[in-house]
């Protein structure tokens, strides 16, 4: 199977190398790390054990890479205005495109343009963080479910979870898709969210007693919002306490949200939080902490904000 | 009218200031003030006109003060725990106790130790801070709403009012002192919280569209929260609006809360955030927004928190 990376973040490195050690032909479309893995390759620190690439196909152009059976989407949402350029030189007459990106509206936007029988959709509970040119660091996890947006034939599905199993990925293909992206919301608005806007780990919040009141709270009420959907079956209030204990086991993470704001990159506020937030108004389930985290973030990455407007450090003991 | 001043902050310095220009005899119970006081008498900056009291009754002990007609507590909320021993070397038979204090529950503690018969509750809507020792800055508003919370005589109450309307204080006795409680909640909750939480003056988050929202729909919240405690008269959601015109009019003005995280005090979190979400789950009324606010705010000022737990600059432009 020949799968095209885009978006070649933490998550695009991680699973486009996983992919490669498994038997894939993969190319990468490549812009901050076209040098470094040109001239030695992709590394892959991994908590399942360190791995060198030495021979990695990247590109600089998504034509240089011509129609593959696969993309592999992982592109910051707030990028998702060059899809519409860079998908077209991949497309064959079969290929499949998935997305693994954050939020909502991803699967609708690729459909629109390219065709929902092309269209699959897929979360990943994968820890992960890009390190220098050429590397990146798997924390944990990196379970993936993925299932049909469109009108996908199961066969080629099934084949696109044995490309991961085949790789060590734990891949499952569910049939509600949309249900898998309210679950990753569960656990993206909370922590993504409060880590960003107080500079944190997941186990400093998680281990204050408000925070982690404060963030199961935020679960059940993305849940509420989930549950109004019209989902294939709802999510339980339970798989909110999954997710703290889920998350209480990554030690010190951060969430790339965090990574992002720390590095002064933009934040896929649209995609998590809006989307999150107006998916549940249109059917009357409101998502008041959700919309009080996003104003909140939104303005302390403001740049129209008051030129003062500095966070301030905690009080000194 | 003899008056004694217990919480000599910027409110307490500034109404005894000018209940003493206007005819009263003030007593000042101070701590940081003493020294300054003692020696240079006292200095108001006011949008009103600046002016000196060159002598100025400052005392370190109540005792030193006793019996007076009434008490004006201006004490920050978490200091509390010291009415117990400020308060009755003040009290003769007919001593009145007025709190101009933050937040619900300050007339219960009062009247719970002294009697409900002694006790009004009062709000003020002013904008003051503390400058150098000896010196308080008004910087605009100051009106004091107040009422009996007890069985209080009538004509009591009024010659108070009437103390303060002696003073150039606009004062109005009222029916209902809860409800003006509440009312100052609707602008505590969001204006003291977010410019804490943000380290911002109330300009600033009025001025971006998002927090100027989430500052609204916490008012709103609050009025919600208000109306099922059993006031004399509902607060209309119009409030809203006129506390946002009244704040868009103090310009870049900072709140006690923002002033005490910057110079690492406590802050009044329990008297403001806590009572209000309490009051409002006893009566079936969520404050989602506020005990969103307060979780952020209990993490961001705990000591015990990771020590890296420094909040963020703004994104660099």
């Amino acid at each position: 199977m020949r799968i095209a990376v885009v978006g070649a973040g933490a998550l695009g490195l991680y699973y486009g190398a996983m992919l490669q050690r498994g038997g894939a032909e993969v190319a990468f479309l490549l812009r901050r790390d076209f040098e470094a893995i040109s001239a030695h390759g992709l590394q892959v620190r991994s908590v399942d054990g360190d791995f060198h690439l030495p021979h990695v196909d990247g590109y600089r152009h998504a034509a240089d890479i011509g129609p593959v059976d696969l993309v592999l989407i992982g592109l910051k949402t707030f990028a998702n205005d060059r899809i519409r350029e860079l998908i077209p030189p991949l497309l064959g007459e079969q290929t499949l495109l998935l997305t693994l990106q954050n939020g909502l509206g991803n699967e609708d936007l690729l459909a629109g343009l390219f065709g929902s029988q092309r269209v699959l959709g897929g979360v990943a509970f994968l820890c992960a963080n890009r390190g220098e040119p050429g590397v990146v660091h798997h924390l944990g996890a990196g379970r993936i479910e993925l299932g049909a947006w469109g009108d996908v034939p199961s066969g080629r599905i099934a084949a696109v979870a044995a490309a991961f199993v085949a790789a060590g990925i734990e891949c499952r293909v569910v049939a509600d898709v949309r249900r898998a992206r309210w679950q990753k919301l569960v656990w993206n608005i909370p922590f993504n969210g409060l880590c960003a806007l107080l500079d944190q780990s997941v186990d400093s919040l998680l281990r204050f007693p408000a925070t982690r009141r404060l963030i199961h709270e935020i679960m059940r009420e993305v849940i509420g919002a989930a549950n109004v959907q019209g989902l294939s079956e709802p999510i339980a209030d339970a798989f909110a306490e999954q997710m703290l204990t889920f998350t209480d086991a990554m030690g010190p993470y951060l969430p790339s949200m965090q990574i992002d704001r720390r590095e002064g990159r933009p934040l896929e506020l649209d995609a998590i939080f809006a989307a999150a937030v107006s998916a549940g108004a249109e059917r009357g389930a409101a998502l008041p902490r959700t919309s009080t985290i996003h104003a909140l973030l939104s303005f302390a990455v403001d740049d129209g904000a008051s030129a003062d407007a500095v966070l301030l450090p905690k009080k000194e003991a």
